[in-house]
C-alpha cells in the first residue's frame, strides 16, 4: 500500500510526483471487491466500471456533502471534475490530495493538500460523486451547462409524501459527493479538498457527517443497529447478489439515458427520529412497531435475524404476528412489486435541538435502478401506513444520478455525460 | 471482558442481573492506567480517586453534552447522580445501562436501555462528569439545591476574552458529561442514556460530537492533526508527568474546596475554525503562525516534533526564527508563569453554516487544577497576540468543576458535595 508521504515541503515536487505516478493496474478494478481481503486502513480500488462506495463493504463513518454549482462556464465545471478524479484517485490511495507541496509548485502559493490526514492510511476512503436534477435544468429553468437534453426520466423530482417536513437548505444540490472512510478524519479530510478545489466553481450546501453504519452491503459484514436500537438492513441488497445487481442496482444502456449505463440513482434522507418518544415506548411495542424482536432481530414468529418473515402467521386469537402496519411487512419487497434497495445510511447526532432533546437519528441512503420503481413506491407505502412515522421526521432530501465508474487514468467523473 | 448481553428480553432479570454483579476489584482501579494494554475495544476501570477520562490515554471520539436541572428537588438530583454512576460503572465495563430487560422489571414498561450498542465492546468508555457554576446559584441567583456556599472560587465565570463570540444557547450548563470512547456508537449510546434516565430532572443543553482527537495525554500516543493540519498538543500534560500532575492538573483540598480534592476544574470552548480562509493561505504563513513546521510539527529552527523550541535563536537578518507572535510562544508555559494544561480536545464538523463553509474546527477541552493561574492567563495572553486568531471564533465557553472519582459501589458522582 503507498501511504500518505509524512513530510510536507513546498519544494517537494519531485518526491510527491514521483509517488503520485505510482499506475493502479486493471488487477485493482473495483468491481468485484473482496471483504475478506479488507482491513480497516487499507484502500479501495478507484478504477471500474462502476463508482467504489456503492456495493463496497459498507465503512464505518461518512462525511456526505451537497454543492451548488456557482460558475455557468461549462468548461470550468469540466475541469474542476478532472481535478476532482485526479485527487479522489490519489486520496483513495492513501495519498495526498495534490501531487505538490504548494499549488502550482510555488513556495508562496497554499499548500495543495490540508494536512490533517497526513500519516493517516487510505482506511478504506470511497468517494461517490452523483449529479442532482438541478444540474440539468436550474429552479429558474435554465439549461445552464447544455445537458438539459441527457436528464434521465428517473431523475424527476421526489415526490412530496405524506409527513415529510423537508427544510430546502438541507435539500436538493448540484452534486453530490459521498465520502465512507474507516476514518472519519480521512472521510472529512477528502471532502474539504474537494472543495478547495472546487472554490469559484462550487459551493457547499449543506453537509452531514454520519458515525455508525445503518447496513451492510456484504454478507461477511454483520447486521449493525439504528438509533432506535434495532438492527438495520438485514434484507438489504448485498455485492453478492450477482444478477439482482445487474437487475435492480445498476442502470441500463436502455433504461432512457445511455450516459447512465453502470451508474445507479441514489436518494439520500435525513430522517431525524424523535430518541426521547421513543425511549419511552414499551418494548413489546417497538417489537410490534418493527415487525422483529429487539435482541436478535429475527422477525416475529422467527427466531434468527435471517429467517424469512411469516406474513400470514396468527396469533392464538386469530391476528397476524407480524401486524399489517409493521415495518418489516410496509417494506418488504413482496408488498412492493419486489422492489429492492441497495441501502447504507448512517447514524447521526448533531448536537441538540434547543427543545431539550439530542438532534438524532439516520441519514438514509439508497441506490437503486429506478427510484420511480424502487424507493417512490416503497416510500409511499411507508409514510402511508409505518407507525413508525410517530417517531421520526423526514427533514432533508435529494436523489441524484451517479454517473458509470471512472474507466483508468485520462477518464473523469462525468465523462460520459460531458463528452 | 464482560460483555454487553446480545438478547434483549423483558423477563431477563436474573441474567442480567448476574452480569450486573461482577465486582470491580482494586486492581483495575483506574488510578494508574496502562496505556501498554489496552486496546480499543477493552474497558477503562471507573473506580478511582480521579475520575477517569482525564489522564487515561485520549480515546478517538467524544460525545459531550451540556445538561440544564430543571428540577429545584435536591433529592431528585442527588438520586439521579447515584443511578447515573451505576449506569456509568455498568456502560463502561461494556454492559447496558440498566440491570433489567425493561424498567422496574414490568413487561409494559420503556426498555431499561436503548439498544444501540448491544453487541459492541467497552470500547474505552469514560464517562467524567463536572458541574457549572450555575449549579451553585442559577442566573437569578437562586441557591436552588443548598449548596451555595461550597461553590469554589477557582469556579468563578471565564471573563471576556477579546475576539470572543460566544453563543448564549451553546454556553455554560449545570452539568456535563464528557463521554469519550473509541466507537462513536457507544459514546452516544452512554449519553443518551444518562439522558433517559435523567428525564424529567435534566434536560439536554447542548451536545457536542467530537471526531478526532487533538491531543496525546500520554507519552505511548502520536501526535495527531488538528483541522489546520497541523499537529497539536505536542506540550500537553500527560499522565506520566507524576509529580507535575499533581501540581498543575488536580485539585487539593487545601486549595479552598476541600470536595474538590482529586477533582479538576474542566474548560470547554467551541473554536470555529474558517478552514476555507485558512485553506487559501500559503504553507510558509502557516508555519510562522503555530512557529512550527507542518509536515513533522518541529518549532520551527528545530528538527524533531519534541525538540524544545529556541524562542532566543535570530534568523541572518537579525529577527527571531519563531516570531514573537507565533501560536507556540505564547502558549508556552514559559511564557505564562509556567502554566501547563491537559487538553484533551477534538476535531468536529457540524454541516454547514449556510454561507457555501463547513462548520468546522475543534472542541477544546483543557483540565487544570485552578483556571485562574491556568487557562485564563493562556487564553489572555493567546486572544490579545496570536495571529491564528484571524482564522477561528470562540462560539462556545463553559467552565466545570469535575469532582474526585467515584470510590467503588455505593458511592457516586458528586457525593463529596452534596453528602
Amino acid at each position: 500500500m503507498v501511504s500518505r508521504r509524512t513530510a510536507l515541503t513546498a519544494a517537494g515536487v519531485g518526491i510527491a510526483g514521483a509517488a503520485g505516478a505510482v499506475a493502479v493496474g486493471s488487477a485493482m478494478m473495483n468491481d468485484n471487491p473482496d471483504p475478506a481481503a479488507a482491513s480497516p486502513g487499507a484502500p479501495v480500488p478507484f478504477y471500474g466500471p462502476h463508482q467504489a462506495g456503492i456495493v463496497t463493504p459498507a465503512q464505518d463513518r461518512l462525511h456526505f456533502v451537497a454543492f451548488d454549482v456557482i460558475t455557468k462556464d461549462r468548461a470550468r465545471l469540466v475541469e474542476m471534475l478532472r481535478e476532482w478524479t485526479a485527487a479522489g484517485a490519489r486520496m483513495t490511495a492513501g495519498r495526498d490530495a495534490g501531487l505538490l507541496g504548494a499549488v502550482g509548485g510555488q513556495p508562496e502559493a497554499p499548500p495543495d493538500d490540508t494536512g490533517e490526514a497526513l500519516g493517516l492510511p487510505a482506511s478504506g476512503l470511497t468517494l461517490t460523486v452523483g449529479f442532482g436534477p438541478t444540474l440539468f435544468r436550474d429552479a429558474d429553468g435554465v439549461d445552464r451547462f447544455g445537458i438539459a437534453d441527457k436528464r434521465p426520466a428517473a431523475l424527476e423530482d421526489l415526490p412530496h409524501f405524506p409527513g415529510d417536513a423537508l427544510k430546502p437548505e438541507i435539500s436538493g444540490g448540484d452534486i453530490c459527493v459521498q465520502a465512507c472512510a474507516n476514518d472519519p478524519q480521512v472521510a472529512v479530510h477528502a471532502v474539504r479538498n474537494l472543495a478547495r478545489i472546487g472554490f469559484g466553481v462550487v459551493s457547499v450546501r449543506y453537509s452531514q457527517l454520519g458515525f455508525g453504519r445503518t447496513s451492510s452491503t456484504s454478507r461477511a459484514q454483520a447486521t449493525p443497529r439504528n438509533l432506535m436500537g434495532f438492527k438495520d438492513g438485514t434484507r438489504n441488497l448485498k455485492l453478492e447478489d450477482g444478477k439482482l445487481l445487474d437487475e435492480q442496482l445498476w442502470a441500463h444502456a436502455d433504461d432512457g439515458a445511455a450516459w447512465m449505463a453502470g451508474g445507479s440513482y441514489l436518494v439520500t434522507r435525513r430522517i431525524r427520529m424523535l430518541i426521547e418518544t421513543w425511549d419511552r415506548t414499551s418494548l413489546t411495542e417497538q417489537e410490534q412497531i418493527f415487525g422483529r424482536d429487539k435482541g436478535e432481530g429475527a422477525p416475529l414468529g422467527g427466531k434468527q435475524e435471517f429467517d424469512e418473515p411469516d406474513f400470514a402467521a396468527k396469533d392464538g386469537t386469530g391476528n397476524p404476528v407480524i401486524g399489517m402496519d409493521a415495518h418489516v411487512r410496509l417494506a418488504h419487497p413482496a408488498q412492493n412489486g419486489d422492489a429492492h434497495l441497495l441501502r447504507r445510511g448512517y447514524n447521526f447526532v448533531d448536537g441538540s435541538d434547543g427543545l431539550g432533546r439530542l438532534d438524532a437519528g439516520l441519514f438514509f441512503i439508497a441506490y437503486q435502478r429506478d427510484p420511480r420503481k424502487q424507493f417512490v413506491p416503497v416510500q409511499r407505502n411507508l409514510a402511508r401506513h409505518d407507525v413508525l412515522n410517530e417517531y421520526i421526521r423526514h427533514t432533508s432530501s435529494a436523489l441524484w444520478a451517479c454517473p458509470p465508474g471512472v474507466a483508468g487514468e485520462g477518464d473523469f467523473w462525468g465523462s460520459s455525460l460531458f463528452s
